[in-house]
């Protein structure tokens, strides 16, 4: 089912990319450009899989499949530019590539594109609106999730409720109105597209918070990231706030921990010597185990919203392994 | 029937703004600051007029009047990125106030709440597809325009063909496109759409030609402007290009506007020096008579679709006035 449906999500975006105007050079090549840097395209799949849990011909959802992917790289450029970002996928950025002015009015295009693909996509007027809602809605808390990344990484403290918050909305919602926006085009009822919703949540939140556990825990080169990438960083992870939190009970082991935070290293040597010391303060208030707590709450909270959809079981673990799987270190 | 329009789209805005979340303030702040700039909310008052060719009611047509206005405000954000602006209708751009990144966040959610606000306005499915189709070829094109801006800026020559061009889709089609919304939500037929669009476009290629005559040979500080500013910019303005064309005839002249187009003015005694020398060149080809002969077509042109709109003509010619009354000297 799968390389099925992923062959027609490539076959869209190819013929996308083709049918797409030529000038001004500038506003339209960085779309093909970021479009032929691929991904691995979970987003649509999420569409066309919820879409396939009512109906067996997706047909009508490859639309609004190719509005989230557009969506996606409209969010890819415009944060790109905001976080400074040379590299997009191993290639350099738009902006980097072109120039501020470009992958602003470019990112601009790809998302009235993508809601372009949706009203032009021939659905019935109640589901048109319904997409519509949630798309826009989406769109919007995709907007504020970034807007808290960017403050949070100027504020010194954020909380755990913060952060779960931020990655709900910079990350967690595109999947989940991915999963309702095919829900909703296959067919679901108002009750299984907020289940969708809620399953597509949830599970965003657990693979972020994963996500973070890994740049630690995770076996070395197997994610393309470097271990410990997120220590160096200084990156408000979820280990760190909670760290942070958990140290607060001895002042010691607190003021160590903010001491290492204050450390730039320069050069490998003091970048390990950085990672080692703080995944000594990590291992001992035993902040794997809190990490792994948090992602099974999310987890399970996902898988009871799924439960609750009123489909074929067989095609719900479907969707479930599939967006393991999809997801396991998405970068 | 203007004023109390104009009431209806003042309390819709304020209606807006306070209904606007408040986290994160970076985001809906810059919202409610543009919204509180004013202007004269000419689109709105398009689409309002427009509704009200067919029906006497213009309350369904609310949200997307407000909807044109607040993409118009997004362009501005993005715009004043771009273009390096500091002030804008005499108080700090948004990018200056704030700074860049809140300024494409916060002009990022106008967009899509632009196209929420039209999306949820519950209009009849046909009219809400035909309207959100105009709607998303129109801000295509807006930012089609920009792009052709910023090329011409940096290039040396550009035709009277081109700069058309780029002006239609920069400032007409918004114009075009907030006629064309109202007469569709009125209940205006398709042809009767296709030419308030039209009526729109060429009217707003008359009076961005005339801005650009006004700039050169209007009366001093009455619109705002330090007369001859787009002399000392080096604007590519409709005058400029035409008389850089119709100079190639004589070697002479063409190598003294060239001369003068190569000065940078630091000062206003030099300043005032270049204005009266392109003055001169100008009034040697005879700019004056060739700008309005070119705005006298579009016009003219304008008033032709406006002919065949089937509506009362008493109301069209209401528009009419509205329309010229409105945009003369618009900035």
């Amino acid at each position: 089912m799968i390389p099925d449906l992923q062959n027609k999500i490539s076959a869209a975006v190819e013929k996308f990319s083709t049918s797409l105007a030529n000038t001004p050079p500038e506003l339209y090549e960085p779309i093909r450009y970021m479009l032929s840097l691929g991904g691995k395209r979970i987003r649509p799949l999420f569409v066309l899989t919820a879409c396939k849990l009512y109906k067996e011909e997706t047909e009508k959802a490859l639309s609004s499949a190719l509005a989230v992917e557009l969506f996606h790289n409209f969010t890819l450029v415009h944060d790109d530019i905001m976080d400074n970002a040379p590299i997009r996928r191993g290639q350099p950025t738009v902006h980097q590539k072109w120039n501020n002015n470009v992958a602003i009015l470019s990112g601009d295009v790809m998302m009235v594109k993508a809601i372009q693909l949706i009203s032009d996509s021939k659905l019935e007027p109640q589901i048109l609106i319904n997409v519509l809602s949630t798309f826009n809605e989406m769109a919007i808390g995709v907007c504020e999730g970034q807007q808290l990344d960017l403050n949070y990484e100027q504020s010194y403290k954020i909380s755990i409720p913060q952060y779960l918050k931020m990655i709900e909305l910079k990350t967690a919602v595109l999947l989940a109105a991915s999963l309702k926006i095919g829900g909703l085009i296959g067919g679901a009822s108002d009750e299984d597209a907020k289940h969708l919703y809620e399953f597509g949540k949830n599970i965003g939140i657990a693979f972020q918070l994963q996500d973070d556990l890994l740049d630690v825990y995770g076996e070395e080169g197997k994610f393309g990231k470097i271990k410990g990438g997120d220590i160096i960083a200084n990156k408000k992870t979820f280990l760190l706030i909670k760290a942070r939190e958990m140290a607060m009970t001895s002042p010691l082991l607190s003021e160590e921990l903010e001491q290492w935070i204050g450390i730039k290293t320069t050069n490998d040597r003091d970048s390990n010597e950085k990672i080692e010391a703080v995944t000594r303060i990590y291992d001992f208030v035993n902040i794997k185990k809190v990490t792994e707590g948090e992602i099974l709450f999310f987890h399970q909270k996902a898988i009871t919203s799924l439960e609750k959809v009123n489909a074929d079981s067989d095609k719900k673990n479907n969707l479930l392994n599939l967006t393991e799987k999809l997801l396991s270190r998405e970068s």
